[in-house]
Formats: structure tokens, C-alpha cells, sequence
């Protein structure tokens, strides 16, 4: 297991040097996971890894936090120093760090950031997921198999909803039955359960509110969680009894939208060209202006992470890397549609890890 | 509700002059939520509200997200501009910011940092909680009744889990019931439940593990959630059937210490001196190299958030201030004691949130 880490961490070192770079910096959150099997809460008290070339991995700690730091599966290897409260953290980081450019990992809080600039003379920080976007975009084999079982739970979680009565029902209501199959599924954790049902539905974003759904309305769910740490995240565009006027020419352009998407992942393919094989699809149907977002994030130990699927992302797909493909078509007033699979890159193309079917589904 | 939040954001304003900063820069979390009532999830797309003196606030968003911005409650008199998936947000922020000395949300993410200080030529940023600690700390009336219902349904729960079996019980188990029990009891969201039996009480921020209790054992709870958005946060040590030798001593310090602190509790004490006066009684006991944090933090949208009551943090309580107060003593190898309740500053003293016995239980 502690191997396991190792390389990673060696894996982390060598994009450090290969980017000209003096180290990095790790804070609690899913890069500390990754490099350490450390789940710490990113909190007001600094915990941070640091790696760098030719010298050993340390992390300082919390006094309090250090019992649970030498606990981590992937601790071995990594020398432990803490600080206790009532010190100041950043100077005994800038023990630590010294000057140079350092990456750091991109969700460490602002409190940590500025304290560190301010603490280290002749310090330079640049965001880890610019600098060494590769850190986790690339699974191996374990981690693309956890995010397939994550895949499936939810899967069979939105075969088991779409069973069950919409008319009537509210979007609360079916916010709730996505949740309970999704644990019921092996979700350890939940993590949003969009219902955007008629209008609401194009807010892509649009929560869950205590909207009655009628016959007639289509019904956007978007939800996911986490299976052995790993997320599920998948969308489908339900209509209850009937679907709403207009409603199945664009349903038929986003779902040609996302096999377009689909069919456009190779390894080497640039992400943005993922997007833009969706885009060209909804922009022939006249929708252009209605898809009004990027058409998919890589997904792993975080829900959303590189590599975005975005115009202006040039990186070239690799074998491993996993991510959502989501385009949607969004018409105020009326209605939202969006279906969303996780893929995996292949050796030559790309794998769906969600199976639920995508094609229109009624349900009552 | 509208004016609500506008008294909020120019109490803001007038903390931003007084501190002779250009303005306040808000990204996602409690901050915007207790500013605008946006409920916004943190990531790594940049939503930022600008308030500054002698101007309108106004917010930056996504696209995707302005409708879920638009319908929040407290939006109102806030002027929304949107980015599209593929612009550069930074670009979009440099406009709305510009040059000038900015406070920060404590838990900005570095991307949104490191990006704003490089996109924005002459920008300063400081942290919020240092330049501005008191925008949260001090309470409304409304704000601390909700902080004291979600305590109460925390002893509550403590009470109900105090009733159920402990021997032979894993610590996971036990966790699982304070879950069902904070929730049962009116979470909307549970946040963390500590469990540390035996040795691993020993380890403040512990967690849960497989363990079984035992007859002897010493279990230390620490445990909380959210009720109406307002935190709870409470921990007992209990003993399973007898304590463990040595254990009265040590729970007796840790008591007189809790009560020594909530004593030391007054309008204008500064904040160490609450830290000092539990520190004291567990120094004369003969345990000062074995309580190994602060005294306690403030509570309110979040867990842990401004006063904090630490060595060196030289703030005056002030009425409406909310915070923990929980010196714990931990002997390695053997168990650990913490007690804590959640307190107010009153006109004249304090009041305690959580009313659960502070004396000694004895579970089965």
C-alpha cells in the first residue's frame, strides 16, 4: 500500500522538476489524499506537505493532528514535524519551504497562501493544477475499475428513481430518492442532487426546490457522490407522461452532441476539441446560444478536476484520464436537457463508465 | 429578509474603511452566504463579490451559475455580471477590482488568488479574518437563538446515545448512532462525529475506527452539524461501566479547567485570557504539557471560524461573540478527556448553549 505512495510522490517530484519548479506544496483535500493517504480536513490550521528534489518528503502538522497524520496508509516515508497552537505556523513552514517557485495545491486557503508570501522571503507560489496539471488526471488501472463501480451505482440509482412517481411529486421529494439510492447503492457520501424540473430545469445549476412536477414537464437530475472515495457524477433528462412542445428535437441534438463527444476522445485529441465536437452539433441545430457551458471536467478523487473540456485547454488527452461529457441546451422559461456520462480514455478511444440508457426516458 | 443582508454588507463597507482597505473581495462560503444568502458551492470556477466603499456591490458568476445567484435571498441592490465557460474570469475580475489594498475570503482557493494577483496589476490582498476578524464574530439575536437550538439538539442526541449500549460496540458503530441521533434531532447536515475509546482518545481529532469498546474504557464524542445553517459542536467523555485507573483526576482537571474558562467569559476580556484561565487549572494539576490546542474557536455558519480563543490573540470578547470552550488533557497510550460546550457573551458574562450534564456519565 505505503509503495503505492511512494510512487506518487516520486511521480509528483519528477513533473516538479520537469516544470522547472523548486517543490510543491500539498494541503489537506484530495492532493494530500493522493500523495499520502492523509484525510485531513482542509482547516484554519496549516497541514502541509512538502516534496521537492533530492530531499525527502516532510509534513508539518498541528500538535493535535499529528496522531491521526502518523495513522495515514500512506505515511511511511514522509517525516512528521508539528506546531503547536499559540505558535505561528508559516514561520516554521518557512523552515521548511525556503525561497524558490513553488507549486501549491489549488484549493489551500487564502489565509494559508497570504501567511506563507508574507512568512517566506523570496517565495514564489504558482496554482499545482497549472503547473503540474498531470498530478491526478491520469488513473491507473485501480482507479479507473473505482470510478466504473461509482459509475454503476449511479446508474442503477437513476434506473430505480425513474420507477418511481414524478407527477405530484417535488423536486425536493425526488432530490431525496436520488440521495437514498445512491447510498443504498454504496455511496459513502452524496454530494449534490440537482432536480431542475420545467422551467428550473434550465438553470444548469439549479438545486432542488419545493417545485411541484405535472405532466408535461421534463425533469433534469444531475447527481452524484462517492464510492470507495472515488466520484460518480451523471445526468439524465426525464419527461413525466408526455414531453413539453419542442421538446424532442432538443433532446435529439444533445444526445448527438454528447456522442459526438464521445467519438471524438483519443489519446493526443487536445481537450478542446472534445467541446468543440459537441458544440459543432448543438450550433447546426440552432442552439448555440443556449450551451452555456464547457462540456465536461475530469473526475476522480474530486468531483470535478483536470482535465477541463473547455475551448482554449490544448492539453492532449492520455490513456487514464476520466471525465465528464455533459453538453446541454438551456431555454428560459421552459426547459433545460443535459446528459452526462463519465469516460475513460482507452488505448485508442474511450469508454463509457455510465450505461444507464440515453435514450428519452418517460416516466410517470 | 433583503434588508437584512444590506445592513450586513454595509456594516461590511464601514469595517473595510475603518481598516482603510479599498475593499472586501467574497468568493464562496459562509462569507457570501451571511453577505448575499447565496448558497454557492467553492470551485474552480471564480464567483467573487466586490463591496467597496462609495460604489454598489456587485458580483461576478458564471453564466451556468446566475440563475441559482439571481434567486438567492439577500441579492437584491446586488449588481450581477457573468463570465462564459472559456473567457478568463481573472480578466472579468481585474475590471471590477482593480488597483488597490483588498481584504479576502479566508478560504479562497490559491487558483482564484494566485490568478487574481497576477491578472490584477497593483492589487494587494490580505485575509479577511485578520484584517477583518469581526464581520461574522458578533451575533445577532436571531443568529445566536439558531446556534442554540442546533446545541440543543445536540445534547439531545448526546443523551440519546448515552443510553445505548457501549461494550462491545465499535467506535464506528457509536459514531453511526450520534449520526442518526444529530439528525434525527433536527440536522439538516452532520459534520463530523469523533469517537476516541481507550488509546485513541489520546488523539483529539481521532475520527472513528473499527476499535471495540470495552468495560474500562474512557470514549471521548466530539460531535456536530449544522440545524437551520448554524453549527453545533459539542464533546463529553464518558466511561464504559468504570473508568480506567487515573481517569478521575484527569477528568476532574479537565472539568474545573472548562469551568475556570466559561467564568473568565466577559465583555472586553481578551480572548488568551479565556485560553489562560483553563490553561491555568490544567498547568497546577500537573497535565500542562498534555493539553496540546487552544481553548476553543467561534461558531456560527461555520465550525470553526473568528474568536479564537488562543495564546497570543489578544481580541475583546464582545456581546454576540459564540464560541467552544473545550480544554482537553490527553495521555498517550492510556485515553483522553474533553469537555465542551458552546458559549455566548453576554452583557455581563456568558451564557452556555449546551446544557448536557458536564458531570461524569457512566454508560453501559
Amino acid at each position: 500500500m505505503s509503495r503505492r505512495y511512494e510512487a506518487r510522490r516520486e511521480r509528483a517530484v519528477g513533473a516538479v522538476e520537469a516544470a522547472g519548479l523548486d517543490g510543491l506544496l500539498v494541503t489537506p483535500g484530495p492532493d494530500l489524499r493522493y500523495l499520502t493517504g492523509y484525510d485531513a480536513l482542509p482547516l484554519e490550521r496549516l497541514t502541509l506537505l512538502r516534496l521537492a528534489p533530492r530531499t525527502g518528503p516532510v509534513m508539518l502538522v498541528p500538535r493535535l493532528e499529528r496522531p491521526a497524520a502518523a495513522a495515514a496508509d500512506g505515511i511511511d516515508g514522509v517525516a512528521l514535524r508539528d506546531w503547536l497552537d499559540g505558535e505561528d505556523p508559516y514561520e516554521a513552514a518557512a523552515g521548511l519551504v525556503g525561497t524558490g517557485r513553488f507549486a501549491v495545491t489549488d484549493g489551500t486557503w487564502a489565509t494559508h497562501v497570504l501567511s506563507l508570501q508574507a512568512a517566506v522571503a523570496g517565495i514564489e507560489l504558482v496554482a499545482a493544477g497549472r503547473a503540474l496539471a498531470p498530478l491526478r488526471a491520469v488513473k491507473d488501472g485501480d482507479e479507473v475499475s473505482a470510478l466504473a463501480r461509482a459509475a454503476e451505482a449511479a446508474d442503477v440509482a437513476f434506473r430505480d428513481v425513474a420507477e418511481m412517481p414524478f407527477a405530484g411529486a417535488s423536486e425536493r421529494d425526488v432530490a431525496a430518492n436520488l440521495e437514498d439510492a445512491l447510498r443504498r447503492h454504496g455511496h459513502e457520501r452524496v454530494d449534490f442532487t440537482i432536480v431542475g424540473s420545467g422551467p428550473n430545469g434550465a438553470s444548469p445549476h439549479h438545486g432542488a426546490s419545493e417545485r411541484r412536477i405535472a405532466e408535461g414537464d421534463a425533469v433534469v437530475m444531475d447527481f452524484g457522490g462517492f464510492v470507495g472515495g472515488y466520484g460518480s457524477d451523471i445526468t439524465r433528462t426525464v419527461v413525466v407522461q408526455r414531453p413539453p412542445d419542442g421538446f424532442e428535437e432538443v433532446y435529439g441534438a444533445v444526445h448527438a452532441a454528447q456522442q459526438a463527444a464521445f467519438e471524438a476522445v483519443a489519446p493526443g485529441v487536445p481537450c478542446e476539441e472534445v467541446d468543440r465536437a459537441a458544440r459543432d452539433v448543438i450550433e447546426r441545430a440552432g442552439f448555440g446560444d443556449r450551451f452555456i457551458h464547457r462540456t465536461g471536467h475530469g473526475i476522480g478523487l474530486e468531483t470535478h478536476e483536470e482535465p477541463y473540456l473547455v475551448a482554449g485547454n490544448r492539453t492532449p488527452l492520455e490513456a487514464g484520464m476520466t471525465f465528464s461529457i455533459e453538453p446541454g441546451i438551456y431555454l428560459e422559461g421552459r426547459f433545460g436537457v443535459r446528459i452526462e456520462d463519465i469516460v475513460a480514455v482507452t488505448a485508442d478511444g474511450a469508454r463509457r463508465l455510465n450505461l444507464a440508457t440515453r435514450d428519452l426516458v418517460t416516466v410517470r
